[in-house]
């Protein structure tokens, strides 16, 4: 816990959220006028974008993740603490942690999102999101475990449903599992198994509206949508999820129903704000949007608390009746950059513009040398997109940790074609005779 | 499960176990004159000797693992098959495994050994050893929770114990992982905390015999005494643990009692034979020893069952008398690739020599620029010690998979001092605030 006395000598700046809006945020926040605490669950930043990759068996949890105090080591205005944050006084400015009580002067929640089964909670266990390592860790080992299992299936129709996996969500994250899957098992899966053949394995994208990638122009989904069949996913656009369970999950198309006979369901639907944006609004009155996130002003300031602010994920920011901004990356970047320079504007006496994203473009990958690319004035796909993709990543990723390992292990895994990483950890390897899937409950 | 019309066509090999024993004679059996079927709980291979490293945050596991399909899918003879021996029936020649039945020509049992307590199985969840890769990240999160705890701990004493790290054990692990946790403290954490100075970490090796590293010679276990007591590791020999508590370690040197107040206490001090020893003593009527290996003939084959053998870390080898064959790498790599000749000879009609071990010598590695290295004919310590530990163990790495990147990340590791992989994983990253240690039975 910081010390009494080192609090009060200086305007105390408290950051819950290690992502990526909280790290910016703290970044800079390194000005002597200030003390800042960053307090997270996790020990570590992690790197989202590229999770898809550990549950793919691509690259390992570490390289994608910064321990934080490494990366804010050398800000010695900065604290990090490794707590949980419970609840909160506006009125007292503290912060109730599992660990202690903290006061703080101003406040940058940055807890972001987890996933969202819109009312059915109970497909949690048998179609996992990917959030977290621990995420990305079960999806990883429920892939290679199915290749197990289906290597050891002598039924034909149980082995097509172990081969069979299903994406729902056509999302960036949705078309990047499906891309990587549908690539393990064509190519770096490929001659491994003596009584299964990889390449027969089944990728199968589900996505509610009529084209995948929708926040992305109609041109670049059509683009994504022949590169991933190049690949061999089969995309159902326009088709709602609504049964899973653990052999099988049900869509319907219109009037239609099908039943996809599938073991391994993978979920990159939808999103929900973190707890901790309700006991925000609870405390201060904050409004919430449909996913719980919390609705904040044209400074990212609560209304009636300007001290108290909200950025990444766990923000809804809709600008003159705009649509809100998503839930990507260089928002959160952005608008925690916003929120320190403010802080430090306000120490100063000065007052600040509202805060205003500079959309550079978004991107997506769908495999090696595919991917979409949307700079607003240009529109591209294919291996240039796919470099400017890498460049990107990796620019963002040295730009926290030198993580020059994870460019090695790209190069390498390049021209290789080759996943190092997909060690099956964590729960029993072995699938139970009777097939029935582990419960993701015991976490890894 | 491989089909009947396979097996029948040739002679089938059965290996259990995907270690250096197992691995090596599955790769001296790559011959079209026998069938090979691989049986491993795990999907990967792994590089035991270089465990510690995950433990300490330097390498991921993958880093240090290799898929077994990957290794072995060259050898077109050879499956892989992910399930768990149960029991075996040398009449009918079958082994039982969870996933159903396997018939077998010749058996080579390699499973290896776990962690030994000495009738104090109660300390496994406080102390937990180093065998798994579930183990090195429990250690992982052990060790860098600790830290974390004592940054956010206002009672010095509670601090002290916090920051204080027992090993068990003086062996070439305990060796190991002493010097690269004092090397976290007093490098690679040193200014990342604002409550706590690493530095002031304590790390204590405890060995019961009158020198570490009892398999080498006096004088290499004193330079490595020497080096460790450099890196500030307070080594107690002669010296044995009478009990292990969530927040201490009480030892007895000769008649004195000694209670060390410790949050971390880590176990390198005893192995004991997997459960399929006892299986195979029970079956086949084999001697076991103390530590449950079984006793195996000159050739590595069990009394009256020359179709068994049995190999790696899970044998007892006592050729004419000597003390018992080391359970290192080395011996089980000979021993794996004796015995798929041996195989392959007996097929041919032909007989073998008795197994013989070719010593080349041993090392063990202290820290940065420090380990010792016994040739037989010469003996040395320092640095130069150090790049041969290094180029041995990188020589092997790459023998079975092509692991660039670990070079890479040990090349960036030694230049930067830098530890990537110190993520805190698993269990809940926050302690509870009663300091509890929580229980290890929840498996990252």
């Amino acid at each position: 816990m910081p010390q009494a006395d080192q609090v009060q000598s200086a305007h105390h700046v408290v950051i819950v959220g290690g992502g990526f809006a909280g790290l910016y945020a703290a970044k800079s926040l390194g000005h002597p006028s200030v003390k800042v605490t960053v307090v997270d669950k996790r020990n570590f930043h992690l790197f989202q974008p590229l999770l898809y990759q550990v549950a793919t068996g691509s690259v390992s949890p570490a390289d994608i993740s910064s321990p934080l105090r490494g990366i804010l080591g050398r800000n010695s205005n900065t604290k990090v603490l490794l707590d949980e944050v419970l609840d909160l006084d506006p009125d007292s400015k503290n912060i109730i942690l599992k660990g202690g009580v903290l006061s703080y002067d101003s406040l940058i929640m940055a807890t972001g999102v987890s996933h969202h089964y819109f009312g059915n909670d109970q497909w949690q266990d048998i179609a996992p999101g990917l959030k977290t390592i621990e995420d990305a860790l079960e999806m990883r080992r429920r892939i290679f475990s199915a290749f197990e299992a289906a290597e050891g299936e002598r039924d034909p129709e149980q082995r097509k449903a172990l081969l069979t996996f299903v994406v729902v969500g056509g999302g960036p994250t949705g078309v990047e599992l499906a891309g990587a899957i549908a690539e393990l098992a064509n190519q770096t899966l490929k001659g491994d198994f003596r009584n299964i053949d990889t390449t027969e394995a089944e990728v199968i994208l589900i996505e509610g509206l009529d084209r995948v990638l929708p926040p992305f122009a109609p041109e670049l989904s059509s683009d994504a949508q022949d590169a991933l069949a190049r690949l061999g996913v089969r995309i159902r656009t326009g088709a709602m999820v609504t049964r899973i369970d653990p052999e099988s999950v049900t869509i319907r198309c219109g009037d239609e129903t099908e039943v996809i006979p599938s073991h391994t369901t993978l979920w990159a639907a939808g999103v929900k704000a973190s707890r901790l944006g309700a006991v925000l609004a609870e405390r201060t009155g904050a409004e919430l949007d449909r996913s719980g996130r919390v609705i904040v002003q044209s400074d990212l300031s609560l209304p009636g608390h300007s001290d108290i602010f909200v950025v990444g994920d766990l923000a809804h920011f809709a600008h003159q009746g705009e649509r809100p901004l998503p839930g990507v990356a260089p928002v959160a970047m952005q608008a925690g950059d916003y929120v320190a320079k403010l802080i430090l504007k306000r120490l100063q006496g000065r007052t600040s513009e509202p805060f205003k994203y500079v959309d550079r473009g978004s991107m997506a990958v769908i495999g090696q040398n595919e991917a979409v690319v949307d700079l607003g004035f240009m529109k591209f796909s294919g291996p240039f997109a796919w470099f400017l993709w890498v460049f990107a990543h990796i620019y963002y990723l040295i730009e926290f940790d030198n993580k020059l390992v994870v460019m090695t292990q790209w190069a390498w895994n390049y021209f290789t074609r080759n996943r190092g990483a997909r060690l099956i950890t964590g729960l029993e390897a072995v699938r139970r005779t009777d097939g029935a899937v582990p419960q993701a409950s015991a976490k890894v």
